[in-house]
């Protein structure tokens, strides 16, 4: 699967809060949201993003739409969405 | 059919809920659609969108219109509706 | 007559609804308008629209306006409304 | 009078409607005034209006604005407002 | 007194209509407002302005505001709201 | 932690006002907020910003928003929203 | 104290009406505010506002806002406010 524009493909990780059903309290802070690049469009800026396959990304919560194509269920970003890579 | 400027002309596959009639439950995620390009304008610069003719593309639901000249009918996208290739 | 900057002077076709007088059921599907460059402009940049003298176009119904000159009716449009060329 | 930026100053044909007191039916279609270019400033972009002193310009009936100076009226056109030159 | 940006600074030309007390009908006609430049910003793009101190402009009535420093009132335009040097 | 695109992590400096519990007066000034680069991305443009890991930085209250990793609390900004360096 | 990106630094004059109290009458014109530049942003565009330590420059009253460190009190302009050096 690869991705077009500047488009990066992330598979997101499971958060502990959802898989043991209890919720963190948040202490008004945004909580990063994490996963790891499938792929970069060619028309990514930033190096790092760019060549970044397989690497962690961090990312705002709220950014981003999930698309599910032959059973995967990615995160479609935008370069510019992705905050820093720990 | 020479698509311009950065359009991309596209055949839609035909989607395995319509053909049977029968509507996948969608759990709240988006359901790409799929086609194959036919034609990429000149001044899309994503370079494996602009040589992709005969190539599988994933796009939003929502974007793009339907042209229909001599019986067939093209999906016209912008390149930078163009998610991924698969 | 020479368009300028990024305009497209087309002689659009005449449609067969309006020939003779009956309206094809549309379907919801876009039909296509076609037409002829008689000029593009210099700032064009898309090189098959630019070298484009007496290619046929298609372009969406809604878009340019007519403008009369010497009993002439030429479609004005800009480069980036059309489409395709067939 | 010499122009500056991207702009056109024309002196605007004087049109038949007018002089006869008689108003040709429209018919729905855009009417192009036309004039003749005095001065193109240094920043307009296409080759053909920015050298076209002296040349017959048309263009849209209700862009630009007029100017007197020294008992002459000028019409104050952006470049971009030139659709053609016949 | 040294213009920054694309700023020019002009001293405006005193108009008849102000130093009579009468007011001359204006006709429906933009009355241009003319002034000297004093100086003009290393970013503007307009050879002729740029290197325009001493000359003559051109612009708009409701264009600019006025800038009073060591009892000198300079009108203050941005480059592009200069129509054209007589 | 790597920032990315053009975004800065920085570590903000606790303020006094915020240890000691009192709050000083303000007197209608900007009260800066300070602390120190973590990281910044590669599509920064200002260099001193760019290559100012460990820098102090000073920014306006109300931009950028916290980020929680593994226990560390970022601000993450754009290089735009950083005022001075002292 | 160094200013980042296209921010000027300026310590502002102090205005003689703030100093006696009493209020020149303005007359419909802008009394321009002045200062000296401290430092100027590496991306700042004109030469002479980012060679300028030390320099006098006049601005708009209504632009920038303050900023106190350390007990000096800077107003921050983006290059562009500053409108002339006298």
């Amino acid at each position: 699967m690869k991705a077009t524009n500047d488009f990066v493909l992330v598979i997101r990780d499971e958060t502990v809060s959802e898989k043991n059903g209890l919720v963190i309290p948040n202490q008004g802070k945004v909580k990063p949201h994490t996963g790891t690049i499938v792929s970069a469009g060619s028309l990514v800026k930033d190096g790092n993003i760019k060549n970044g396959k397989g690497k962690k990304v961090l990312f705002h919560q709220t950014v981003g739409f999930e698309l599910e194509y032959e059973g995967v269920t990615y995160l479609v970003l935008t370069a510019n969405q992705i905050i820093s890579m720990p």
